[in-house]
């Protein structure tokens, strides 16, 4: 095993996917949660938003582990366990409307995927997780 | 929440669509799995060998989650958070043999999706995993 994503499976990490993030609760039982997401070149980028059970889990708990499905081919996929190296409002919002046109073709988020109005009402954050082990099943 | 999965999203466990399954590595860490399953209206099942990662992480530790997501929306998905009742070679056979017919068509597994000569040399088990918290998202 290894901390880096296969040439053979970078394409799953740069295009538009949902994913499936799981993070830990308080007693030990796996979250699930289906996200939009961006990779870094080096991190798994996840944003969300302060007081929701995913960043609940991973400030207290910083393991998350990541699973990303190739659309056409269910036998080929990218499963990637990661600690979560920094939870952070610093370019959050330019992030969520980036995911909004890169997944929806919304240039905003708040107005174009949210209600207008949620905007003020949440702070969204970056969640940034370093794979640690990357297992890539599948050709 | 509720252990229980309502009317509107019956459906999700009633088709035959991969869902992700998270177990628990012994140092907490998530790990997820794209499965077959099944429900026998109670519990989810999934059908897999003995010794394999998630078969040993249930075993340990018999804390499971499961997400199905809507394959025509992404934001229509279950999240069912379970313990593990049971994990049982009674009846992995035959399930299995089911279960390679209504995702692939192939009335039998080895043989049709896996190679013959593995039927020998692995252990199918039924993993039996019943709802404790039930999270149903989208209309």
């Amino acid at each position: 095993m290894s901390n880096v994503i296969p040439a053979t499976h970078q394409d799953l990490v740069e295009k538009p996917l949902y994913a499936t993030l799981a993070t830990v609760m308080a007693d030990g039982q796996p979250k699930l949660s289906l996200v939009w997401f961006s990779y870094d070149g080096q991190r798994i980028i996840v944003n969300t938003a302060r007081g929701r059970m995913k960043e609940k889990n991973m400030s207290a708990r910083p393991m998350a582990t990541i699973l990303i499905v190739d659309p056409q081919n269910p036998f080929r996929y990218l499963e990637i366990r990661g600690q979560v190296e920094e939870i952070t409002e610093e370019g959050a919002l330019d992030h969520i409307d980036q995911s909004a046109m890169r997944y929806v073709g919304q240039p905003k988020y708040y107005g174009g995927v949210a209600p207008a109005e949620s905007a003020g009402q949440e702070i969204r954050v970056l969640c940034k997780i370093k794979p640690v082990k990357v297992i890539a099943f599948g050709g």
